[in-house]
């Protein structure tokens, strides 16, 4: 058999569980089972002993008998209630039910559950960024602007930015949980009329009957007025909210790959885990580069699920089937493994602060030209002088850089050599290890992104401990 | 000059006017003079008479001449700053900010305004969505699964539908935009360190500066943690929440292509429009046409946004700069000629009822099988002797139907002429008549549709009372 | 396990043999085989009782244990060749070759006898297409624009229609087939460093053992100047054929949708297939359905590679890794499953000429309007007269119908009635008779599909009468 | 008027004239008029005074006009034929055409010539990529793979690379030209009725006729099969194949954002450009980043046409329109920037030799480790050995360089210092001397890509040498 590779290589058994062909037909069974107990709650004649048969026997799945069923009856849904029915030996459940008053609620319950799965996911990166971004407030970095040395920041308020954006995304995924609506059992185009027929136009029976149904499924909105499915573009909000959920882990390891080009950062390695003897110092991102592999399979997920939203053609088809099988399941299935993938480097990353501080020191003349300008000025040299001779040697230290005549900025001891300007090597010196350090708001920035983050775990103490299984 | 032809021959008056360049600049002015204003107010030295002496001149917009200054400068910021400058002849502006302090704001209300007017015209749809549902309410037309007829329902209930949908996206637009946060005067690489040192380190003084900002600009919430850009994943949000807000009704416009091919319904003509000559009974659904085709664009302006996400290196390139120059305007100009389009056709569309009538007769004895089948039973003959004898003469029907010796369906004649069934003409056209406009619990979910509405009217009153422009 | 649903549900054997993990395996130990029996024929040495050793196990594939080697080693190839050695009980193989040396080309194997395999089932869907155009040739049919019934056409013609597309398409396709280079051996940075190193510098030898493995892999060329992978728009390039290749078919698969819903045509039954017992007439398109589903999935896959396209960075880097392993195979499954749905509907589908007569003679009146003006003129009445009398009846008509007041289209009994024009309903009847046949080019657009298809059948004749399996 | 962003600010001339509103009006008008030549010398009564006045007026084009006409008839082929025919006095033009037999062929044409214009610069970008390759063919450089140092390679042979991928791209372009073909006169449905009807059913008379218009528009081949549009899967490998072209130099661009990162090239500065005098080691590759920014464009439009592929319904719709006006043009514009922005920076490039002689120096050791080993044991110590003290040094010279204790690699000191070695400092450094420049087959790839470049510009002489316009 071939196997779904994002399932079998990279999801947690968590997630598989939800989304296991034998997970499902227990889903359906429960779901059968609870529309039965409150169909015969409100009046209907369902005998006990039939409900404690299909109780008893509900475990017993058996996909190979259920397969052969559909190849004869050419109908997945009539496969599976004739399988249940003959394991226990009635035939009380699926009344006044079309097949989608079963399978639309059930995978909207996968759906559901997969949600908070993501979401607390979420809750443990950024519980994880917080811890980081606090460790490494004071590790000024040189920040970068179109992938150039442009002000200095620190590796704090780095993951800050990147678990802010996250936080943001977090936000709109809540609400989309919130406010999360199941079909319920509307029939065949919407209007409700087989249950009604069942409950004699009882329309308050059927109201509570669906009801009971919200509260089984533990989803508590339910829609009004859909036809045989649900709109398709709600499978929309939920793909394109794994995409933005994706979006901050992705830029954030986007950049790690950089920095571990510069040798400022690595993604680590697992215990006992080396660089390759051949090569010692190659350290791979192949953790970092992965996480950008599923988002850009998300993005996949996401043109799919775009070509389902706004076509439904009158009270719905099923054109969309064979697309929803495989985008549900392998939208969520890329979604933790880019999670699983996310809290294993945030657990094992590195950094290298001499390297760092050895760019720092390569750039940081030319970052503070200003500052040392301003100091002249204020020791007694005119500005427009000051300008002239400061632009001179910083370009004549920039071409020798990149001439190779120099290995090492020595723009200050110029400066400090020249007679037209007053300000001699200590001076200068003090004046970069006075700012080389400044890095502006940053640690309050920091503060107020670990307060949210701290608002957001306390909500959610389980999901922040959580530990990702071991990636391969 | 090559117009933008999605602004051009489909967007409003009132979306120009915010994207249009002209608008841009001056948008651009306003806030530099806030900035301005509350820097003043925090202390800093800007003279009254430099401030209104750019207030007096910052309506005069000369794109020429900003664009001749951009050829020289090569910087789009730097020419409009001179330009400013030049026109008020002072130089006063633009203190402590870096291009993106400007640019990004700027750009985030373009966004905001937009996502207001969309909301806007989003409330218009559902008003006449609403009202058209209550109208048609009664209109029992054949529901269609698979296209094909599978049981009563009412037109009202399908636009009811489709219009749940509306209101599902909107749940979801209203919250971006509540929750919508603008970049606020970050600095190159997010530290706000140039704000700082212009207050000499004064944070709270930069918080109050980075506060009236937001209150100029009317976005509440200000982001803490960007680098020299806001995630680009808000961008993508705004423009996934435009691709859901088109999802219903552009399953609406397909739907009514479809009827339209059946000739139940049209989308109507233009006052003093009529059919072409030639062909008198060609009603094209071009407007409906349109509004998938706006929706097509829409997903290319998502794939868009899609590659922004989550591409983010360190703090911010402007890999992003072009793409959002094209998307952002353009996937709200999209937008907008849907809704415009949406709001025509909803005004002007036609349903006609004797085609409606004819489709539901030719179906309904099919529809009705199961209901005849109970009345047997009822009246004496067995259950398998009755499903055994309506299958038969069901098939048949269908046989000759289809192969032409039958042009009406006569499926009850047969039943009442066949001495099996205990059933005559008479008994069985009362049994179709009693059930033919039995659609369900559509009445009530209609009515609920309309009460749910009537609150999102209620809050924004003035937005249900729009009405489009005449279209082309 | 959860299984791959394209796989498992729609792709059949040939297709799933290619990329099943075992097949995976055999085609790698096959590769290193062939490229160490090149080695030892430049001169290297090693040991044939090794090659035989290798050759007696390769067949013996243990997923298991490989991968159990892989959660140790952490590398897959690793993981892999030391089974293979193990297994063999020699050392001999991959010797100058990094990972991607095997892995770019296994998976260059896999796509290129996919395509192949695509390819051969275009030409099957082709060949039933140009059957069915000649045997539905004379069939008029109410061609259709707008989705409104606009002039008569042939079915014949319509499948001409798409197959022409389809045609097109797989020009394209063949040249891609006849281009696509595969990597070769170029190791680590694609400098060839390794093989060269191993052969003493002698290119020529690295050259002929290209040649040597192309000749294996039966790829014809290779890439010259590749870094450590092959360019990502060449899996670009695949992706976008296959959804071309499946346009025409999504097209037909659409308008076959539209006709079901009209009743003119059907996706038909499988042999023993009957309607619902409930709802006899319902002939769901849930095999067309399921073709629009696997274009909108390939849609998706599209879109994973188009993230990848361009996104390489210096020699080459794995973050396009897991996007692959889903996209390439998912693509060729959900590609074949459309093919194997079209193929399967092509053999079905039924057309149904008395309702298409019907609706035929519902719209011709309104269809020859300036015919008979024509005639009308001919006759001796004026030009301006005709056209006013004719409009004036045909508008009544319309509305007629349109209001309910009449069933049939009586357009000719009320010219004939009507004193001014001087033709009588015998004269009007021959002119529609001799019209309603009137398809123009129809037919001899037809021969020259028939034709353009023969050609391709007798370049692939082998793959024009495979028979599809059966579909669930 | 709002302008189109990507037009205005980005494409070049020539193809701003093939898709402005005045350049799409003339060739209109130039296609009614061959048509009328060619019907005429096929035999219709057409007067050559009205032909002639045609001509005289074709070039009098006030969109005004034409606008304020389709604002009353709310058709824009019918205004449009209304504005010719009053500026000539005469109603000669548009016989026996639909509206799509003039306006798909005229954006048929727009297309070709566009193609045609990107095949040229396309051939303009590889002749200058090959000039560079020769170039900078000994330029020897730290080939990186996932973003870290693997082997050496040169800079030419990298330029090559992705030179190859463009090369591959061209050849299915070249292809795609080639082999596309133009709607010709098919009228409403496709069967050329109205053609056939003027032409009194002369089919041969019809074939001339679009014989004529194809060889008038430069397009040999012409559909035979299509029903009211071509099929829209051609738009689609248009787009599709603009995606393929811009890939190579899309990695190409991003590879040079990333050396600018490390100062080892830089995209250049136009003449009398200079970096930030604030910040002079600043080399922002905004040029490069927009090359990325419209392959991300491009992507957003390539999403548009997979909607429209494959959505054709019967004979075809309008619900593509809106799309195409947007898609078609704008995809080029995209185009067309991207490649004028390339040639810009091919022409502006700078590499640092310096530089990247100190991160090859840096990183060599590293790299030759196993060529030290082989050494080694030549000179008579053990393998195993030599493998653990060359692995101990080298490991304990990665952890000093990155825990900052060692700034310059100095593991070939290390192992000279070593007695368990029999190698000297001067022994290893000429070891190091002698592979630093062992690129292995680098030079002969880039002098192969150089002679495929050399007969690509053979073919096509005058593209080569195109100079771009200033760029913003």
């Amino acid at each position: 058999m071939i196997p779904n590779v994002l399932a079998e290589r990279y999801a947690s058994p968590a997630l598989k569980d939800i989304w296991s062909p034998e997970g499902r037909i227990l889903l359906e069974r429960e779901l059968w089972l609870a529309v039965a107990r409150a169909q015969k709650d409100l009046g209907l004649d369902i005998p006990d002993e039939a409900l404690e048969a299909y109780e008893a026997v509900k475990n017993q799945i058996n996909l190979e008998s259920i397969d052969a069923r559909e190849r004869i009856t050419r109908h997945d849904v009539k496969a599976r209630i004739e399988e249940f029915n003959d394991l226990a030996g009635h035939e009380q459940l699926h009344k006044g039910m079309t097949s989608r008053d079963l399978t639309e609620n059930v995978e909207q319950l996968q759906v559901y559950r997969s949600l908070l799965l993501m979401r607390d996911k979420t809750v443990a990166a950024l519980a994880r960024l917080a811890k980081l971004a606090t460790e490494t407030g004071d590790l000024v970095i040189t920040g970068r602007t179109h992938n150039v040395a442009a002000q200095s920041t620190t590796f704090g308020k780095r993951l800050a930015m990147f678990g802010e954006e996250l936080i943001d995304a977090l936000g709109r995924f809540e609400h989309l949980i919130a406010s999360y609506c199941v079909r319920g059992l509307k029939g065949a185009v919407g209007t409700q009329l087989d249950q009604l027929s069942l409950f004699d136009g009882d329309s308050a029976k059927v109201a509570q009957l669906e009801k009971s149904l919200a509260s089984h499924l533990g989803i508590p909105d339910v829609w009004e007025n859909v036809g045989q499915v649900y709109p398709r573009s709600l499978d929309f909000a939920v793909v394109s909210s794994l995409v933005e959920l994706g979006s901050g882990p992705s830029s954030f390891a986007k950049t790690l790959r950089l920095m571990a080009g510069h040798e400022t950062a690595s993604e680590g390695f697992a215990p006992g885990q080396t660089g390759s003897s051949a090569m010692p110092h190659k350290m791979n991102s192949r953790s970092c580069e992965r996480i950008n592999g599923f988002h850009a399979i998300l993005k996949g997920h996401l043109a799919m699920a775009s070509s389902l939203a706004g076509d439904q053609w009158n009270e719905g088809d099923v054109s969309c089937s064979v697309v929803r099988r495989v985008m549900l399941p392998d939208a969520f299935f890329a979604s933790d493994g880019l999670f699983e993938t996310l809290l294993t480097v945030l657990d094992q990353m590195d950094t290298y602060p001499a390297v760092i501080e050895k760019e720092n020191l390569h750039y940081l003349p030319f970052l503070l030209t200003t500052t040392i300008m301003m100091a002249a000025v204020k020791a007694g040299v005119g500005r427009e002088t000051a300008h002239h001779v400061i632009k001179e040697h910083a370009l004549a230290t920039v071409a020798d850089l990149r001439g190779g005549s120099l290995t090492k900025n020595d723009l200050l001891e110029r400066l400090a050599a020249d007679d037209r300007l007053p300000l001699d090597l200590p001076a200068l010196e003090s004046l970069l290890d006075a700012n080389k350090t400044n890095t502006g708001n940053a640690p309050a920035q920091i503060e107020s992104f670990v307060k949210t983050v701290a608002e957001v775990v306390a909500k959610h103490p389980d999901a922040a401990s959580y530990t990702p299984g071991d990636i391969l």
